[in-house]
């Protein structure tokens, strides 16, 4: 499975694109950020973000698309701008008629180092360990976008195994009530 | 001049198109309202809301569009459905290549109004009397895009009207200063 994780951002879009699958090692596709500059007019932002998105969805093929959640709480001068980029990524995923998950900070975290709130540093390095890699990929946005698509290969792979067990479960005694299961 | 307004929102996008020019009756060309269910998922919700403006941009060829501006300040549960819907709008408007301006809600109330506190019901009496309709335009939203605008078409106008007596000015006397002329 090849997951596109994007950290959404006005000024810089982490994208980052690994394959794998529960159980199995991951493996680094590529990684990057789409920039824009501070003084263009915020719809001019918005369009070089959308094409920015729409050539590494082109060039990369992923099967699923994972974004990063924008809570109002965080930095109130930012997340105005950081609202509308992720809607722009929502938007360009889901024309494409691909899958596309929201995953919060939080789950990301929890994922990749165990701890929910682990800080940048930690996620950086366990996301070089998971991938190989020689360093942490910079910026901290570009190493986040390749956190959450690891977090979406384990969480949506882990959702799956579960789905997978109570189907057989349901088919081995069809007259048993299936649990249902929250994605 | 024809102007397209959007009053950004995830449940109801108000749209509404207005021809007009300063100094001159305005007349109503069209206005209603982008709904979508708030039980899709949000992705979803945003590609109808794309594909509602996209269509009202091929019915009404507007010269130009006018979004209000989200602040963060505002009724904290909606801001980021709110500001994700305006990304929207700004990247759908400007991807056909036409010109964006943002207008803040007390700029807009200020317009048609003349107070920049009037409240909901006054907007839109003022714009039913505006436009000629027997009662205001029904929902708030509907009532707010054809505000935006006529405020637009107000503003744009009188930044033209400096512009052009600065330009006038300027050519009179070569050798005198052009004062700026901040849109």
């Amino acid at each position: 499975m090849r997951v596109l994780g994007i950290d959404p951002g006005l000024t810089r879009c982490g994208v980052g694109v690994v394959d794998g699958s529960v159980g199995r090692p991951l493996s680094l596709v590529d990684v990057g950020v789409v920039r824009t500059a501070a003084d263009l007019p915020i719809e001019q932002r918005l369009c070089l973000i959308a094409t920015g998105l729409e050539e590494w969805l082109d060039a990369t093929s992923p099967d699923a698309v994972a974004v990063e959640r924008v809570f109002s709480q965080h930095n109130v001068k930012t997340v105005m701008g950081t609202a509308q980029a992720s809607g722009i990524a929502l938007l360009v995923a889901a024309r494409r008629g691909l899958p596309v998950t929201l995953h919060t900070p939080s789950e990301v975290k929890a994922s990749v180092t165990g701890s929910g709130r682990a800080d940048k540093a930690q996620v950086g390095a366990m996301v070089a360990r998971l991938l190989r890699l020689g360093e942490a990929p910079k910026p901290a946005d570009a190493a986040d976008s390749l956190a959450l698509a690891i977090c979406h290969i384990w969480r949506g792979g882990a959702a799956s195994r579960i789905e997978a067990a109570v189907a057989a479960q349901a088919a081995a005694h069809p007259s048993a009530q299936t649990v249902g299961v929250r994605r």
